[in-house]
C-alpha cells in the first residue's frame, strides 16, 4: 500500500473518533525500513522515545526479511524479546503484537491465546478479502473500518471499475482484426463512456514501431512495447485492445505481466485459424508472396509458437464473428470486468406461461433430447445474461458436436439483457410465434 | 458526437415521454452521409417514405459541405426548396427546420421569425455551453433535456474529471526531473486514486525508444511517441507527466495536438535554466564531456528551440522546487483540471478578529508598503487557494523585484485549503504568535 494511501487511512481512523477516547496525535516519520529485525526494533523504540512516546507496538517479525532460501531471516519474536530486554534502559513500554481473533458474541477482538477453543470466532482470509474487494462486495465493519475500506476501494476499485486488455494473437489474416472491430462496437454500445485504445497494425506502425525491424528480437520488443502501452491504459482504468501477430510465447507473457502489474485484467484471445485457411483467404496477397519467397511471413517462413495456456481460443473459420464477440463479452462478464445486468429470472417466469417449451435446468441435455425427438428443424431461442453457458450452447449447436448435427438446430441470438424488459417482450413474442423451445439461463 | 452516444440520447428522449403524447418508434438507418446537399435530401425523403414516414425534417444546409475556399457549397435552403418541389410526387410532407428561440415568459420554443423584436428571448451560445459543461455547471432544462445532458457529461466529463498531461521541456540538468518528482508527490497526496504515468528518461529508454537514434528525425519521433502515449493516458482520464528534453517546437506541438485530440489538458512547462547554469551543476558530467567533444549534447553541440508560447516558464536556478510545484498545481486549479477546495472567506473572517494586520485588497501594494514601513524583517503569512495570486506574490517577495528586496521578507508557505479548518487554525496561531501581516486571497 502506497504511503499517501496509508496516511489517508490513519487520518480517517483518527478522524472517526471510533477507537480512542482521549485524542490522538498522528506523527509521520520519513524513515526507510532497513530490514534489520530486532536491532531495527530497538532503534525504532529509541526514536519513538525521543519523540515522547511512552508505548511502542512491536510486531511479529518486526522489520524482518527473508534469507536466500526464502525463509524468515530472524525468529518471529526475536524483535519483541530484544526490545523487552532493554525497555527499562530506553524507558518505553513494549506492546507486543499478538494474533487477534474476532468474537461475534461480544463484538470484540481478543488475543487468540486468551480465547477458549469452544468460543465462536470469525475471520476473513486475505484471499477472500481481496476477492470481495474485487467483486465490490460490502466488507463487514467488524473486519475493517468502513472509512478505511472506502479509501482502499478508491485506490483499488472493484473489477467492474478496472481497466482490461484484450490481447489478440494469431497469424496474419486469421480474423483478429475483424473480431476486434465487432468487439469495439459492442463494448462502445455497452458503455460509451469507457474509452478504448486500439493497438492494431496501423496504430502501431504510425506511433510505436518505427525503428524496429523484423528480427526476432525486434518483433519481441514490438510486442512488449504494445503490452507496456496496454498496461498504462489499464492503469487509468481504460480498455486496451491489442491486435499483434505476437508469434512468441515469451513476449506475450511479458505483455501479460505488464498489464497485470498495472492492475488490469488480461484476456488473451488466440485466433487459431489454420495457416491453410489464412492462405486460402489471403486478403492482402501476403501468403502468395511469401510462398513465392518474395517476403517473410509468420506461419510460412517464420515460426508461430502456439500459446501454452490462453483464456480463449477461436478458430475464425468455424466460429462466426458475432459469436466470437459474445465469447469475449461473456468472459469479461464472468470474470467481473463487465457488469452483468438484467433479470433472467423474470424472463423465465414470463416464458413459463407461454406455449413453447422452456428449458432451464442443464441446458445441453434437454436441448439434445429435443433435437432427437424432433429429428429435424428446431427453432431454439436462447435468453440469458452475458457470460452464461448459452454462448457455448449456441456455438456447439450451430457448429455441431458429438450430440447434435449442425443442421438440426437454428439458434436465435442470445439476448443481452441490457434492457431486460424489452428482451422479455421480444422473447415472448418469438416464443409464442415460432420457437419450438426457449432456453433460459439465469446462472 | 459518436453514433452510440447519439442513439443513447434519442432513446433517453423517447423514454422520458416528455415530448410526445402518442408514442414514438425509433428506427436507426445505417447510412453514411454523401454530403450531396439537396439531392441527398431528396434521396433521404424517398428512403423515409419507403419506411412509412409521413413527414420529414429537412435541416438548414441539409447534408451540406464546404468548398475548397471554406464556404458553404450549397445554398442554405436549397435542400428544403428541392424537396418541397417534389414532395407531392414522393408523397411526404416537408418540415423545414427553422431557427428557434426560447421565450421564458411562456416556457416554449418558437420559430424566430414569428417572434416580435420586443419579446424577451434566451439563448446559450455553443461556446458558452461547452464552457459550462467543462466546468460541470448545471445546464438549464429549457436549454437541453436533463437526460441528454447526463449522457453527454458521461462521455465528455467536466475538466475536473478529465485527464491531463504535464509536458516538461528544457536542457539536460535544467531541473525538469526534480520538479516532476515534487509534482508527482503533490498530485498523489491530492488524490491517490488519480493514477499518474511518468514518461521520464528511464521509462522511455526501457519501453519506448529502442531502435531510435539521435538524428533530428529520430529525436522528433521519440517526442511524438511520448506525446502519443500521453494522449492515450488522458483519453482514459489519467495523468501523464512527460519529461523529455524535446528541443524542437514542431515535435512539442505534435505532442500537444495528440493530447488535445484525446480530450485532455496539456500544460507545457518550459524549464528555462540557462545552459551556463546547467553546465555549472553538471550532475551527470555530460556538459564536461560535451565541451570536450566526447559526446553530443543539446545546448552544447545540438540546438534547443525555445518554445514560442508556453503555459509556464520556470528558471530552476531562481525558483525553488516547492514554488515550481505550486505554480503547476495553481495552473491546474485555475484551468479547472483540479478542483479548488476550501473556504478562504472563512479564513479571512477569523483572521480579521486577530492581532496581525490582514491584507486582502490588492496584495502587492500593501505588502510593499509594509516592507517599506518596517524597513527590515517582516514575517508574512499567505493564505489562499491553489491558483490564487499568492503564489506570484510569494515568489516575487522571496526572490526580489522592483518594489522589494529579497532580504526584506520571509514568506510562510501558502496554505492549500485542502483542509480549510486546519489551515485556518494554523494561520490563526501563526498570526497571533509571530506574523506581522497575513495575506488572504480568496479569488
Amino acid at each position: 500500500v502506497d504511503y499517501s494511501v496509508r496516511v489517508r487511512c490513519y487520518k480517517a481512523i483518527v478522524a472517526s473518533g471510533r477507537y480512542y477516547e482521549h485524542g490522538v496525535f498522528l506523527g509521520v516519520l520519513p524513515l526507510a525500513m532497513r530490514m534489520a529485525g530486532p536491532r531495527e526494533a530497538v532503534w525504532h523504540s529509541l526514536i519513538r522515545k525521543n519523540y515522547g512516546a511512552t508505548h511502542f507496538i512491536v510486531g511479529r517479525d518486526h522489520a524482518g526479511c527473508k534469507n536466500a532460501a526464502g525463509d524468515d531471516f530472524y525468529g518471529a519474536y526475536d524483535a519483541q524479546e530484544l526490545v523487552e530486554s532493554v525497555r527499562d534502559k530506553i524507558g518505553i513500554s513494549v506492546v507486543p503484537f499478538k494474533k487477534l481473533v474476532y468474537l461475534p458474541s461480544i463484538d470484540k477482538y481478543l488475543p487468540a491465546d486468551t480465547v477458549a477453543d469452544d468460543v465462536e470466532t470469525m475471520s476473513i482470509s486475505g484471499t477472500k478479502f481481496r476477492a470481495m474487494m474485487n467483486a465490490g462486495e460490502d466488507i463487514p465493519a467488524w473486519f475493517s473500518d468502513p472509512d478505511v475500506i472506502k479509501i482502499l476501494s478508491q485506490v483499488n476499485p472493484p473489477l467492474r471499475n478496472r481497466g482490461f486488455t484484450i490481447f489478440f494473437t494469431g497469424l496474419s489474416g486469421s480474423g483478429k482484426t475483424t473480431i476486434s472491430h465487432g468487439l469495439l462496437q459492442k463494448l462502445t454500445e455497452i458503455d460509451p463512456a469507457h474509452k478504448i485504445t486500439v493497438l492494431d497494425g496501423d496504430v502501431v506502425r504510425t506511433h510505436l514501431s518505427k525503428g524496429l525491424g523484423f528480427s526476432i528480437e525486434d518483433r519481441n520488443t514490438n510486442v512488449a512495447r504494445i503490452g507496456w502501452v496496454a498496461g498504462e491504459v489499464v492503469r487509468h482504468r481504460g480498455i486496451a485492445m491489442a491486435v499483434p501477430i505476437a508469434p512468441f510465447e515469451k513476449a506475450r507473457e511479458q505483455a501479460r505481466q505488464l498489464v497485470s502489474d498495472a492492475g488490469g485484467g488480461f484476456l488473451e484471445v488466440y485466433v487459431s485459424t489454420s495457416v491453410e485457411e489464412c492462405a486460402r483467404r489471403d486478403v492482402k496477397g501476403l501468403y502468395k508472396q511469401a510462398m513465392e519467397g518474395l517476403i517473410e511471413l509468420t506461419g510460412v517462413s517464420h515460426p508461430y509458437e502456439m500459446p501454452e495456456t490462453t483464456e480463449l481460443m477461436i478458430d475464425a473459420a468455424k466460429v462466426p464473428v458475432g459469436d466470437s464477440v459474445n465469447y469475449i463479452i461473456g468472459w469479461l462478464a464472468k470474470t467481473g470486468y463487465l457488469e452483468r445486468r438484467g433479470a433472467p429470472g423474470e424472463a423465465a417466469d414470463l416464458l413459463e406461461a407461454n406455449a413453447a417449451e422452456v428449458l432451464t435446468e442443464g441446458i445441453a441435455d434437454p436441448a439434445a433430447r429435443l433435437c432427437e425427438e424432433r429429428g429435424g428443424q428446431v427453432l431454439l431461442l436462447g435468453i440469458g445474461p452475458y457470460g452464461s453457458g448459452l454462448q457455448t450452447l449456441r456455438t456447439v449447436m450451430a457448429h455441431g458436436s458429438s450430440f447434435t448435427k449442425p443442421a438440426n438446430v437454428f439458434t436465435i441470438s442470445q439476448a443481452s439483457f441490457a434492457d431486460a424488459e424489452e428482451n422479455v417482450g421480444g422473447a415472448r413474442r418469438l416464443a409464442g410465434a415460432s420457437a419450438d423451445a426457449v432456453v433460459v439461463e439465469d446462472e
